[in-house]
């Protein structure tokens, strides 16, 4: 029953609302609509205000469509993984708070798919094009990719890469990336301080610059120790659970000499202290263990998994806030986001060489 | 470099991509844009074409705009949980395949703004409003979700309630929904056959019609089983891991004679999990654990943890499915995707009452 109104004929609008709750029209929008910082206090007035008024959300959107037409489109390989899922998350709630709708798409690791979509957020007028992970070393693809940045950029969007090397200082798109590299030389470092000599990197994807730059930071801590590393050891697969499994199979047939294993990611690392608990090697004391990523769950391993912190949500986040905060024609923005070892129990010195 | 054309001054159209790979026009927007039934070796020509003519995805983008524009919206609670980011995929594959964009939104578990959303997406002429996960117990909420129900039925458009109840026969909105009191029967009888007779049920949502199903199933298998059920061992919590540990530790120091855990989900068990480790409780000798979803990495839990396989993908495909085939003012549809027990490592009989 919709209360006593000075015109019953009218529906209450967006202003009777904020008027009741004693608060401004903005303050409405946010409670309503999911900004943030609005104060439990100042929500539960607003929230009381529509139920008392009967104010339907409907009319509430209408004054908003201005606003939320807008659009950001993020582009992922495939939203099941952690490492996108977070990165998803950060991009979403940093959208959604500055009053902007998502428009998800995922690639399923296909570069011509990705291409393909990243110019149908363009036809869609997206604010903002974020794509998500790894990008390909593909002469053919980041000529593509420059087109579309161009092309974005003259229809006063703009290209975001989240988690991939930039296309150059010319090129305007922005680039928010995290310390690959530097994640995986200290965690190399990690390891060789430890004592281990003979240590395999399981999970490079082929032609992937996420693999390209942490393999460069497994290069380079071998490099600074003085450790000569032997390249058959850099074993490639997919970034699965199932590949893990399957080379570190291969890998105890093949090898003996072998006492840590670096995972591409923690979803690799899984597989592969399946495959060792399988085999009967104990990690550490037999084979140590090391991800990427720190998923919600790979403290929950066994046993738990050392592994290199990327800030997945805060990627997607600055993301947004750069693409939005960036003026037309201004150069590309670029930010670095750090990672860190997080030190579980799946690293220890080697015992011996496993004979 | 451009290939020689007949027509040096015109670019390559679809057509032309078309006529060099042999096939039909469409096979070439689905080799591009990713539907998934394009055998590898018409795919595997339709790229060769494109590189041979250098046809930008552009114009092929174009030709497609009509189709393109066409979006489904789906609304998930956080897109970071293994439930939701399955279904996402599964809504994000199907829409794709059918040559659909996909709106994301979340709504951090605020019913409010699941509201706002539903409206926000009518607004953006959606194809079709996807809302996935439980629903609220709430006669406001859902007297909203009637009316949107209604409003988007009349715009064209169409509400898909993916994972929770109907809203009744009369109210125009698909529903598909998977055997979720059921699976907790399954669980629940599983545990009384192996001889549990004090079982707790850890993460009951306040409101949720996801809790209330499966607190159901609860129940009706304690009935079944002329087990009497002590209320209190349903014990509220979020679906969180730190929610499973804490109220795990909390249990502990309460109750000394419960000798099974059914958890709401499994990141919830893998807090129990970790709690019983944390206080020196053998699992399952000394407390059986149960789960419900089958993540990814409940095998990965130690000890592998017994859960009731939810298909979670599925449900996302076929939302999509019944959305997209549903004609105008045809009875709303309905589907009830089957649930399991997947049998692993963590429930075995009770050894003894816990002193």
């Amino acid at each position: 029953m919709p209360p006593k109104q000075s015109d019953s004929e009218k529906r209450p609008t967006i202003r009777d609302v904020a008027a009741r709750a004693g608060v401004s029209v903005p303050t409405v929008s946010r409670a309503l609509i999911g900004n943030y910082p609005v104060a439990p206090a100042t929500r539960s007035k607003v929230l009381r205000a529509v139920r008392e008024l009967d104010y339907v959300v409907n009319a509430h959107a209408r004054a908003l469509a201005g606003a939320t037409t807008k659009t950001i489109a993020f582009i992922v390989d495939d939203v099941t993984g952690p490492f996108y899922a977070h990165i998803a998350r950060g991009v979403e709630t940093e959208a959604a708070s500055q009053g902007r709708l998502c428009l998800l798409c995922t690639t399923h690791g296909d570069p011509e798919r990705e291409l393909a979509v990243v110019e149908l957020m363009r036809e869609q007028h997206a604010e903002a094009v974020i794509v998500v992970g790894g990008g390909y070393d593909d002469e053919h693809y980041t000529e593509r990719m420059t087109y579309f940045a161009r092309a974005l950029d003259r229809a006063g969007s703009h290209l975001v890469l989240c988690g991939r090397p930039s296309l150059g200082e010319d090129v305007p798109a922005t680039t928010v990336h995290y310390e690959n590299e530097s994640g995986a030389y200290a965690m190399t470092a990690h390891l060789l301080s430890a004592g281990h000599r003979t240590i395999a990197y399981l999970g490079r994807g082929p032609g992937l610059s996420t693999t390209d730059e942490r393999v460069a930071g497994f290069r380079r801590a071998h490099a600074d120790y003085g450790v000569p590393l032997d390249d058959t050891l850099i074993l490639p697969g997919e970034f699965s659970k199932a590949a893990g499994y399957d080379r570190t199979q291969e890998l105890l047939e093949w090898r003996s000499d072998v006492t840590a294993i670096f995972a591409a990611t923690d979803m690799v690392a899984a597989g592969v202290l399946r495959a060792l608990r399988k085999a009967g090697v104990q990690v550490p004391q037999d084979m140590s263990v090391a991800g990427f990523d720190d998923i919600p769950l790979a403290a929950d391993l066994t046993p738990a998994l050392t592994t290199v912190r990327v800030p997945h949500e805060d990627l997607g986040r600055e993301s947004v806030r750069l693409a939005l905060s960036r003026e037309q024609g201004a150069p590309a923005g670029r930010a670095v986001l750090g990672t860190h070892i997080v030190v579980r129990e799946s690293v220890a010195p080697p015992r011996q060489p496993r004979d």
